[in-house]
């Protein structure tokens, strides 16, 4: 592939602009800025990728919002270390991705752009939308509860949440620091993996992945399985499937973890209430009703009843290092459905919270398509601080996972 | 008290000028913006208090420089959490206090108040020598080694450094993010005791402080006993024997936990080098030496090694809570001694580093005078997320521990 500095940069601003007036995907990108960072960039692993950086990610050369009209006009001094990590590589930063207002649930104007009456999913709405369409080769994400995960399935693409801290977060927007992780979206696990030996230190070095199955795989459909609707069920029985051709395959019953999804709102608001202190002060009639009522709900939570929430998160993931003695990965749903219509939200994040409380490293991967035609991921889950071992499996699953044909793209072939 | 706003403000502003030209524990203050605060502060649990707020915290009325000339001119979009939290009750944030280059070792200008020769320690530098000095009821300050608790010693004031993560970081400069805490310094433990009760979570709380012995005492001298100068030597013993007419005291040996210091030192290299991305990669040139070793420190640390210190840190944080098993409090040296010339930098970290790896509460009281006539503290440890508890017993220790004629403040009387 040609790698001339101008011919990076005119074919990663065709990509965007081939489906950005459809897609809505970036809040800012710039073709001078594009075409002056490609001159400047190094070689490295990651010489020539298109990065889209969600917008509470901090840049110097583009505004950073955080999806609210609070930080329209916000220019950081500095770019965030996932950012400089990635330039460093060689990668372009291309320009910032739609979020949901504070990484929550207000949605921007980003379609999935499989049917643009969908919502691509929240609140990496940009990144995702932008990987699934071609418009860039990863995107910066992050996850407090559902945030990669289910966009990552609605929009058919991989999806990787590290295990918790694994990336820094220096520049990247509080909003509940029990949970927030950095993460990457991109259309296969290799690339992913390739981010990975950049983001994981401060010496950008290449990907070490080597795909190969992993011993024993436990389904588990979580104590949410009501919440599954029939695309989900399917790719659920397809992938189990498929994985047992090559793997032990044992169903995993977590119904005692199902009171992680409420110790994950408490711990959630709480500190979404603390880290929003300022906006919630001094700026609360610029806020939406969604991230208005997240505070106010961790407001009147008593401190009493958020420690003990954050000490048994404690011991539930104590416990569930002893289901990792007994099975490798994890298999979950990554999303009850299809993506739902745009003007219903940004979909339901109920089969994430437990895995995010529990800070384990998740990858989305697409299934079969739903009933609609539209995508459907699961997600494989290894534990804390496997996340190599993960990459490595992934890689493995992706090749057995059965090949869909795709839809088009905002009815573009 | 007359807590009318413009007396409000003018007795703060005074409590500044009388000392500042001296001290230089301001990097930036503005009279006319402390007389707005004033107008607009709400009534509260903090009503009237003036607080110092370390220039790596983001603030709105006052440039954000984080010790760094990268940047002198940056002017963040919004307060941090910790700011508007305590505003919201009542309190003035009267300027920004000098802290050494990204909080690690490169100081400022701020002189120690008790001799002008010495440094305040690093790198909660302006807030401990404002406090010190009277020119401030409550600093903020952070700590990822010894930050807080070295100048707390140096300067003869209360530091608490709270449990890891119970103040939200949200607007404060990351350094390394496994260790950096938020924590606060103040004349007495009541002042610390009624900024946590604001701190610790969104709505503001009056304290709950209830002075109280603890029952089981232990004297933990570390690993690191022979750093130990006379005036810390003559601290811990006078410290020691004091509490011993009131509860059960007794040796702690943790001469198992000596690793924890080279631990300590390799997972802070890799983070900062991680978290300082940017710096290092766009403004080198403008880096001083020890942050650049720092960073080159961490460059040079393979993953591997980084993620072993990690299982090892965690590992230790287990063992230790067998110990308060049989302890309510540890007793631990502060600091090696007084407070050292300036031109030898801020201090020596090694009698915090074990405490901020295994992230306990700590308070660090005022001991008595050194050799020198100058400062020494020492510091009692608790449990983790024991910080209530902790507050009471230092609240405690604070009364029957020996008062000493305080030494004149940069001369005056």
């Amino acid at each position: 592939m040609d790698d001339k500095p101008l011919d990076l940069a005119a074919r990663a601003v065709a990509r965007i602009e081939r489906h950005e007036a459809r897609v809505r995907a970036f809040t800012s990108y710039d073709p001078a800025r594009i075409r002056l960072q490609a001159e400047e960039a190094p070689d490295g692993p990651l010489r020539g990728l298109s990065v889209g950086v969600k917008d509470i990610i901090e840049t110097r050369d583009y505004p950073t919002t955080h999806g609210s009209p609070i930080y329209a006009a916000n220019h950081p001094s500095s770019d965030a270390a996932c950012v400089a990590l990635l330039r460093q590589a060689g990668a372009l930063c291309v320009g910032k991705t739609v979020t949901t207002e504070f990484a929550f649930f207000r949605p921007g104007a980003t379609v999935n752009p499989y049917d643009v009456a969908r919502t691509p999913g929240g609140s990496s709405s940009g990144s995702a939308a932008a990987v699934a369409a071609g418009m860039i080769d990863l995107g910066l994400a992050s996850q407090t509860a559902a945030s990669l995960t289910r966009p990552a399935s609605y929009c058919g693409i991989v999806g990787f949440k590290p295990s918790y801290g694994r990336y820094a977060l220096a520049g990247v927007k509080s909003l509940a620091p029990s949970f927030d992780t950095l993460g990457t979206l991109a259309a296969d696990v290799e690339t992913v993996a390739r981010a990975d030996a950049v983001l994981k230190g401060p010496v950008p070095a290449a990907t070490t992945l080597a795909a190969r199955p992993p011993a024993r795989i436990g389904v588990c459909r979580t104590p949410w399985w009501s919440h599954a609707e029939p695309g989900t069920r399917a790719a659920m029985e397809v992938a189990a499937e498929c994985f047992r051709a090559h793997a032990h395959v044992e169903d995993v019953d977590l119904s005692d973890y199902a009171l992680a999804a409420d110790m994950h709102v408490t711990i959630m608001s709480y500190e979404a209430a603390q880290s929003l202190a300022w906006e919630y002060a001094a700026r609360k009639e610029r806020l939406s009703p969604q991230i208005t009522q997240l505070i106010e709900t961790g407001r009147a939570i008593a401190y009493d009843t958020y420690r003990d929430a954050l000490r048994q998160a404690a011991t539930l993931r104590e416990r569930i290092a002893g289901v990792f003695d007994g099975f490798d990965v994890l298999l979950a749903p990554a999303a009850p459905g299809e993506a739902p219509l745009r003007e219903t939200g940004t979909g339901n994040p109920i089969f994430s919270r437990l895995w995010t409380l529990l800070r384990l490293p998740t990858v989305t991967l697409p299934g079969p398509t739903g009933e609609n035609g539209l995508p459907v991921g699961v997600q494989l889950l290894a534990r804390l601080d496997a996340d190599e071992d993960l990459l490595d499996w992934s890689a493995w699953a992706e090749k057995i996972l059965p090949q869909r044909p795709r839809p088009a793209i905002c009815g573009v072939a």
